[in-house]
């Protein structure tokens, strides 16, 4: 069920047999030659709305923007300050636990918002732990799609060392399977990018990766390929899912 | 052209031909018995999505959170506090004007947004004025799809005083010809609702208001009706981006 | 009854009976060649302190800075950010709930401070809402005494399409009437500024309005007229507090 | 000069001849069973306004809230946090500075504001420390007009012991000469106030000062003893002011 | 050289030949019946004086107090909010950055830092990457000290299974070797903690861990073994910190 | 006891014979030509350390970094904003509180800090005070080790008027027999430094200290006047704190 289609009611009666709860996350960056800006919200949209319509789990709406600082020299990118992406997801779980909703499960598009995901939960539990809270346990998670074990054995089998760090031929696909309308057809040059760490300005991210990859070749992506990825993602994160609700 | 959906090379090749963008920001919160959850972004998506599509504007991503703080004491709204959207727009902006655009036109579908994005507004202004800047003009306007003079009519044509101003007929419609496959069909007492003011806290609008509607009867909606308030949003919107433009 | 002139005792003393304030607002900004850059908040305090004073209303101490920074190109004028100025009204608010006022009324004299007004109601009141707050009902308003209809019917009478939209003479014959001794004889040209939008930064807000005026004549202004506009903004800001306080 | 009464024309030329200005700051709060609740703005306003005008120095609209968190056990008491002052002064030297004004003085009438508006300076320089700021030296200073020489010694002369440290006979006599119509005329018991330390909650600050002095008798004020303090502050402060000016 | 212990002419001098700095980080936070509370700030800085002292690295102040919220509810514990230590961190890297240093390392002893300190470096670098920062690249990194290889390897050999994940033997031994005077035998039971996540508030960690543990046993720590992990330390944070350096 | 070198049981079993802990609070900041960076922190921690071993009190962990933007044109110098060190007080007492501590006595050696940490401390009780908490008292106070009267009469005694402001021989002496391996012999330039005031941006300062010393000749500082110093500042501070538990 997806709670943007859902109503106030049908809310309601959901959390009588559930409080657990997944929330995509992704971020509108740059993704090399072929891939969307979108692809690390869509991907994690995509395993999220086919895992919640199979298996009975609300979904909640896509937080479209992340942690992107280091892809702001490519046109097209939209980041948040960590501080930022903190308060929004302050208030995000703050709503959502007045609720009732006791396991927020964030299924994470994106390796930028890692850190500042995890920054957030700390500021939220924080808070409950500096007031002596004596109220519900509040149980929060970050699952970031791309290392489940199904769609890792599926990337090395299909791409090997061609999947690389950063506009990966297993997200481009994955983006693709979710919208066939927006493939592109793009020649790389050098075929497998130059790899490197992504931790600085967006200025030298652009000296280091000047066509946006890092390390892979996503000339390898296909509609096929998604849809695999899209099946091995969404048993990954169900099985996930169901272990973090205990 | 859909940001999401678009290559880096796509948007600076865009930005040679127009530097304004369409951003659509709804809300997350309650429409009654028969609306949905996301209505109000939903409403603002389809209208900038056809709009970019026919007349090749590029559409950022869905702002899918906004201020709804009064909807909170009915499952399944998530609200952002408005000093968190304000840092939410902020960085928006500042990401889009470092690309270049000067134009961005929000396309908001929820009333409850427009004094924290203008307040938004003046803030990113408030930046620049206080440190004598010298940089380009940065144009940033809200347009409210609910206020366009088609729609205007159209719904006073179709549904006169049962139109009211939550959960209205009109935006459930348009939410459903989004989305056909979560049309719900549920009894509606009283017909129309009672109206009032919507600033106070949660507690107090839920007592205001025991169903979320606020003055309108929203089962007058349908997909018919929501496809021909879809076209005339489009209309009412490009005129209104194309004055922004100059 | 002026807050500032009074002892706590004498507050503690009116909270028997009533639990409804009036706090002044305005901004320090440039108000053309012939207005003071306190009009904004000469205007309602000259209002909210006849009010107060007729009609037993405890008036709180003005708030002197608003949001201006589109005015900052001109030399005098002092803006808080929109976020600078939540934080003070939060405070304020808090304050007063604490004390027991449960109907703060807000009598507004700039256009600018509208929105972030609005917003910093949706601050406090969403610190609120999170909290399934079970306290009191906060009411909060916003009232601009240059919207009041006596004021509105008095302008159009006196001047017609010279009011405008930004150093208006109304707002000018209001602060001359409250201080005579500042009256200014200055020459305008041309006659009526010319008008348009202010929502930008400082600098092309004086680009478009090369004297600080909007669209106004305020040499029309006197200390005449402004004694009229007080007796109608007394009147309809009486008006708006009952209908507030319900 | 005041600002509140000067056009931005006469702001321009004021800054050909000076570029100091004098902004008085103050509280809302308490002053016991005969002092006026604006007791700490209405003081340093009343020797600001008439320094400006003998000595033709420009005077800066009256920040009638400070830190008086306190007091807020007693009814009528408005505190803003440290957090939210400080904001609020980086906003108004902000605005200042960018007008050309280098040398800021702020006339303060609360003990309570020392320590949040040096904090607020050293917040606004850290900015330029920072940032290796290469533009005009800004001068900011805090003068508190009851340390004055003259008024302290008047003091000393007129009530001895009985000043004490919170709701003084020097302060109340001041307001009440700005206010005549304010005078209250009430009978304190005991008739000097204990005193000790501020630094506490509010609660703690009610259950040690009962009535709200702290070591005062303020039954010894009076309009002409306050007339006297007006004019001593007024000397106190200019030779302040001209030492600060260099 | 330890910069505590320089003076400004000495770092001065450091600038001409070297432009890198180490800065221990910490925490200030429960470790267990027989762990220090300052064991995580502790063994960061016994590494970083030694490596400092013979290798000729600048060594700045430790951070002592980390994000420890989950610890709350044992006494002695010092949390900072996620919020707070990213602002620490943005001052802290803007001051060393304005003297000239470009590679600040930041030598870890607390897991959970990891997330704040990366969501504060990207907050540092989304200020320079959304203004188009044109200055000097600035490079930032976290160094886990108990992630070393050379550490990690003595671990396992000297504890095994034991060694857990919170209050280890490896960090109680080099906390005592830096600090002998403070060796505490305590008895454990059961003698290895039980395990578990880290990820929640303080009171669900207290109910998960009783006595502070995580998965180990340190009453197997000794101060020899603390000397040997010293020198491991050293020897892998030189070499991490070396390759920083490129 | 060093709270550091102390295990979570520890501080329990002290919170049941004492509520009261000492934080020493310094900065990191130019001391002159033979002063250390760490002065202002090295000072209060070794009194404090003393203090805590002969009286059994709890000393908490050292604040390393202070507000110490005038300095920073000095390499070296590390500054937290004042915004910045009120959140770390803010947390740190609010840490300390959850476990039952009641007075906190924070022992400075910075006279920079003063303002922000009175400010702080408001900060704290303002949020206390707004809520009408209703908890225990907390009581904080700050302590300038430099004040003490007995270590005012040394320094008087043993250096007269080449006492200074900044980078004194008081400090110098003390830091120097806390670490007499650090001792510099530099010789002075003018011997008795230049004295002004420190209240502007880190340019100036610098333009008005050239060797970072403020009226002092700290050549005549030695390890054993620190000696003196330091038992006289423990004896100072010992006072202070018995008082300030009361």
């Amino acid at each position: 069920m997806r709670l943007q289609l859902a109503t106030w009611q049908e809310v309601e009666a959901y959390l009588q047999r559930s409080t657990g709860i997944i929330m995509p996350i992704g971020s509108t960056e740059q993704h090399g030659p072929n891939g969307l800006v979108g692809t690390d919200a869509i991907c994690p949209e995509a395993i999220a709305w086919a895992l919640g319509e199979r298996h009975d789990v609300l979904v909640g709406p896509t937080q479209n923007l992340g942690m992107a600082q280091h892809h702001l020299a490519f046109p097209g990118t939209v980041s948040l300050r960590p501080s930022t992406l903190i308060a929004v997801l302050r208030d995000t779980v703050g709503s959502l636990a007045r609720h009732g909703f006791t396991h927020i499960f964030f299924l994470n598009g994106h390796g930028g918002n890692i850190a500042t995901v995890n920054a957030a939960f700390a500021e939220i539990q924080a808070e409950r732990s500096l007031g002596e809270h004596s109220g519900d346990e509040l149980q929060l998670t970050l699952y970031n799609w791309f290392t489940g074990r199904r769609g890792r054995e599926l990337a090395s089998e299909l791409f090997g060392d061609a999947e690389g760090g950063h506009a990966t031929p297993s997200e481009v696909s994955l983006s693709w399977a979710a919208h066939p309308e927006a493939v592109k057809a793009v020649a790389m040059s050098p075929p497998i990018a130059p790899g490197g760490s992504a931790q600085c300005d967006a200025r030298t991210f652009r000296q280091r990766f000047p066509d946006g990859r890092m390390g892979s070749d996503p000339s390898l992506a296909s509609v096929e390929h998604g849809q695999r990825f899209l099946q091995a993602g969404v048993e990954d994160a169900l099985e996930a899912y169901r272990a973090f609700l205990g």
